[in-house]
């Protein structure tokens, strides 16, 4: 299995301290040894980062924990092979362009007896079950919506059938992005926190590292992590419920009525 | 007007010594200030780069100099912004999924009058001329061969008939490769090399820096190297004609006839 990181924020905010964390456990405190990636929007691009080698002993991963990155989402993951041999193809997450917007996709977990018919508009490269899911969760949203993107009330709604519809073949904990919400959807395991003003001091779990928010924050600034198992032993993680879809936006979780 | 830098290969070598000299242009020995970015194909994967920040200054440019990432094809730019702000989703490469591989491509030019009709299936992410070029190509090709794609000869007297239509409307040199094959047409300006046995020393032109390839290369290496712009003082560089395309294949150039 492989865990998840998420990130969404009302302001561009580095993700240093909590991949930091998550990165330990790709080879260190955990064995997600077989790849890892990480995808920061910023404006309507992406910087998309993806390696094969331990997330722990990757000069790119070091990279990323010092040279801090500003971005309003970050999707991230560590892996344990499952499905598909470890190769560059295969590390999540992945990127596609979809109505004029990359669309960045992240999976934990293992689907079976899934193979949705694709009409070709999105194929995978490699041969996750995680990288059909994607293409199919596109390509269906592109069959009922056409050229035009919805507005989000919609787009959530139909995310909430697609991942129900997937999420039937297995373990379907998953995060999308389009750069404007991230879209968390929970199978077995997922929590999430909101940071926000008054900020206070955080403890990461894997790493001996201490933040104090207070001091890298302004009182307007609003951050939600959402990760597999919680980063920090003293802030209360939210547990996602099992077949529950969150939409985060501007640092969030929000409620929508379609 | 941009820089391009290309590497074809038999088998996969790091192209540190090339983008050495071709990053010292991105705001030390020339004004290529506006952005950089530079694609690894790896088996069916890409390794993404891109920044917009000027390459001579950008940490992940120093990364990709001092850690040497193997690759058979690789694509490199450096950006001064003739159409489109400075922002990363300006930066080439860029990169899109067609036929269940990655496309990467490249422009350095610009065109005017260019508006095709776009349907929907690739469409450009930012707002420059390159990527809608791009977008157009890949929607052309796929609208000629649908869903399978065609064996090489097809595919370049395709390319061939797209470029020529495409640079009716300006500059258009610009390189595309999906990962077997690197595809270079030439309007103003471009120049190649193949380095094959027996090897010998290179200088560069922008940097005080001497590889002897005999030292770290077997006999069955080859490698071409396509640029804008000659990177060595001591090399035969081989100047494209005007309107000419060319396909790299396994390190060299090859001739083809659909």
């Amino acid at each position: 299995m492989c865990q998840l990181l998420g990130m969404n924020c009302n302001v561009p905010t580095d993700i240093v301290f909590s991949f930091t964390g998550f990165a330990t456990r790709g080879g260190r405190t955990d064995n997600h040894n077989d790849g890892w990636g990480i995808a920061f929007f910023e404006g309507a691009g992406v910087r998309h980062f993806v390696d094969y080698q331990a997330a722990d002993a990757s000069p790119i991963a070091r990279l990323i924990k010092q040279c801090p990155i500003k971005s309003k989402n970050v999707i991230a993951h560590i892996r344990k092979a499952t499905q598909g041999q470890v190769a560059l193809e295969n590390c999540h997450p992945f990127v596609r362009e979809m109505w004029g917007r990359y669309w960045v996709f992240a999976h934990n977990g293992d689907l079976k007896q899934f193979a949705p018919a694709l009409d070709g508009q999105f194929r995978p490269v490699g041969n996750t079950d995680s990288e059909l899911a994607f293409c199919y969760l596109l390509q269906e949203l592109r069959r009922r919506f056409g050229d035009a993107m919805p507005a989000l009330p919609e787009l959530s709604a139909a995310l909430r059938a697609l991942t129900t519809e997937i999420a039937a073949h297995g373990v379907f904990n998953m995060m999308l992005s389009d750069g404007s919400a991230l879209f968390a959807h929970c199978s077995t395991q997922l929590h999430y926190l909101v940071r926000q003003h008054p900020f206070a001091e955080a403890h990461l779990a894997d790493e001996d590292m201490i933040v104090d928010f207070s001091q890298v924050t302004t009182p307007q600034d609003r951050v939600a992590i959402i990760v597999t198992a919680p980063l920090t032993a003293n802030e209360t993680w939210l547990p996602f419920a099992s077949g529950e879809l969150k939409v985060f936006v501007e640092g969030e979780p929000v409620t929508l009525y379609a």
